[in-house]
């Protein structure tokens, strides 16, 4: 991760500590097995237990809950998170053993044997690798759906920790207090690999309403193949620095420089992603990386809030919650897809983010667990 | 073009010839100059007109209009469609020059000295080129607006020329018949660089409520970088042989080979389109240019019907009509956006096409004239 991005992820990342657990509770342990990331979520009593992951090249990432009443049995202590490679799920699984996460118990009681070797795992990789997981950790993958936990995890960050969500409008970021008696019913746009919206009415509640293929992988994959980028981080992080005016054809392109006010587009309204490159005599080596780059982001992220406005506009939801690794807390991304739903609805609905954007799905599975210790706060 | 294009195109277009007129009657000229292609409608009462285009690269293609009532006093001849690259502007200078086409004049009546040096032009190029159609022909360019043509074009080739919109289900094209009482309203979706929806209430009765930046102009600009192909047609020659699974993430590639029959998808469902690229160790030389374009070709139709079906949808419209010369007639193309519309609709909403798709603007330009002769056709 580049030091532009981390400090992005850093700024935007907050750790707020657990209330009461007794000190000698292990931890839990749940992995969100996607197309291209494995998100993994896990607890911990030991507060030090960071220090472990020095020099890891995945990002671990802290955050708690907020401070709740302590007459309730909850955990004390830390959420951990990290990502890595689906295509290095090794690296994945010697980070779990390392750590013997997959030895963890039940909490508030002894864990029978049989708990010890059960992980809760959601994602299609959750069937994809279930063999994997039992021949190199000897644990069976508890498989819980994808849906069901991306749901699960949005409600359980959005009734829980505050400040998790906000708006992004004018590249600030601004927290909303959100009501727990007015929260429902909302649009969850999860971008991973692919993007799913779902309109959500309430804890299980829920029904999925549409989709797009074209999301991070998207991305990520046609990024690699225009830029010969290493990383999603890298490529993020080149597009940071582009400008989508060089490949775009613009509404100005077209009409010698001038608007087309009759329907509302201005000169530099992008008339065709990438349309600039029909007519220009250049292959693609001639293009800064940059600025394929930032094309290829403001095409996607423009897209993905295009669609999801206009289904946000057919279920009458005002609010739209974004999720997904896709965002990464990058700011243009983020603008990008804000301004796509105010000009869509014309100001009616507006775009949210989430703070830990990337692992709805891992802490929806992590939630997921009897004895999780979340459900009291979740229900406080 | 390529063979197998051109065959496909031939396939689907027909000559009607044209009834009365009288035989000293010239051409009228109209053109429709977008972000990549110039489109050329011209009428001629000289049937061997089109022996004067053969070599020519652009592909001219003759349509008329059906037999009406020989009471009304309408041409008779054809009317002549050619297409020139944008890039290529002076191609097309030199074509309607060497046919002394900006010379013609009114129907039915002496062309005034003035009428003769006026083109009626719409496209963003209209108001980009004008200069040069000044300085290169001595014509004004008299500014139609964009979407006024693209309208006007549509609702006559939907009440006049039978057959001409068709659907295309499993690989079948279907000719509808349009019942002139209840054509409207209805979707139009023009792909041309960019894609206009636009809902259409009646004759110059319509509201532009939508549109993409991932159109034809993103197809061609992207492919063009990705596979270096020289040009839309190749290209789309390119895709017929590809195999988009090869690149595309599907969901049995996330679910180790399963369907998520949960929400609806099956394992050859795209999870996300050129996903796969991001975990192979692959460099985009090392991937077949047929897939490459296969799988952008799919995934831009794929998003177009999507974005379609979703405003058809907003405003109760059974009817979406595709045109604009992205579809090409392209099979794969046509096939994509119908199942697109389908699988979104649950089977409630309709892609139509149009043989005539790539020239709605500048039809409608050509009956912007006053006394274009088409006008009783229309309102019979």
């Amino acid at each position: 991760m580049e030091v532009g991005m981390r400090r992005q992820l850093e700024e935007r990342e907050s750790k707020i500590m657990l209330p009461n657990q007794s000190a000698d509770e292990v931890s839990h342990l749940a992995v969100d097995i996607g197309g291209s990331l494995i998100k993994v979520v896990y607890s911990s009593s030991n507060n030090n237990n960071e220090a472990d992951d020095k020099g890891k090249k995945s990002s671990n990432d802290c955050v708690g809950i907020p401070n709740g009443s302590s007459d309730y049995p909850v955990l004390c202590g830390r959420l951990h998170f990290a990502k890595f490679e689906t295509s290095k799920i090794n690296d994945c699984l010697e980070f779990i053993s390392s750590k013997q996460l997959h030895r963890c118990g039940g909490w508030h009681q002894e864990a029978s044997p049989h708990d010890k070797n059960i992980i809760k795992a959601t994602g299609g990789g959750a069937y994809k690798f279930a063999d994997l997981f039992k021949e190199k950790l000897g644990v069976s993958l508890d498989k819980v759906d994808e849906m069901d936990c991306l749901v699960a995890g949005s409600n359980f960050l959005l009734k829980t920790v505050h400040p998790e969500a906000f708006t992004y409008i004018d590249g600030r970021e601004e927290y909303v207090q959100i009501d727990h008696n007015d929260l429902y019913p909302y649009l969850l746009v999860n971008i991973g690999s692919g993007v799913s919206m779902i309109k959500v009415d309430g804890d299980g509640k829920f029904d999925r309403v549409s989709g797009t293929s074209v999301g991070g992988g998207t991305f990520w994959g046609l990024g690699k193949l225009l830029t010969k980028c290493k990383s999603f981080d890298e490529l993020l992080e080149l597009s940071h620095k582009g400008n989508n005016r060089v490949i775009d054809m613009l509404v100005g392109d077209i009409y010698g420089g001038g608007d087309y006010p009759k329907i509302g587009l201005s000169s530099t309204a992008i008339a065709s992603s990438f349309g600039k490159a029909i007519s220009e005599n250049k292959e693609l080596e001639d293009y800064g990386r940059e600025d394929i780059s930032r094309s290829l982001l403001r095409m996607i992220s423009n897209n993905i809030g295009q669609i999801s406005y206009l289904n946000a506009l057919r279920f009458g939801l005002k609010r739209i919650f974004f999720g997904g690794f896709f965002i990464r807390g990058h700011a243009y991304t983020m603008d990008t897809i804000s301004v796509a739903v105010h000009f869509w609805s014309k100001g009616e609905a507006k775009a949210m983010f989430l703070r830990h954007e990337g692992f709805l799905g891992a802490l929806g599975a992590f939630t997921s667990y009897k004895s999780h210790g979340l459900d009291n706060i979740t229900t406080h």
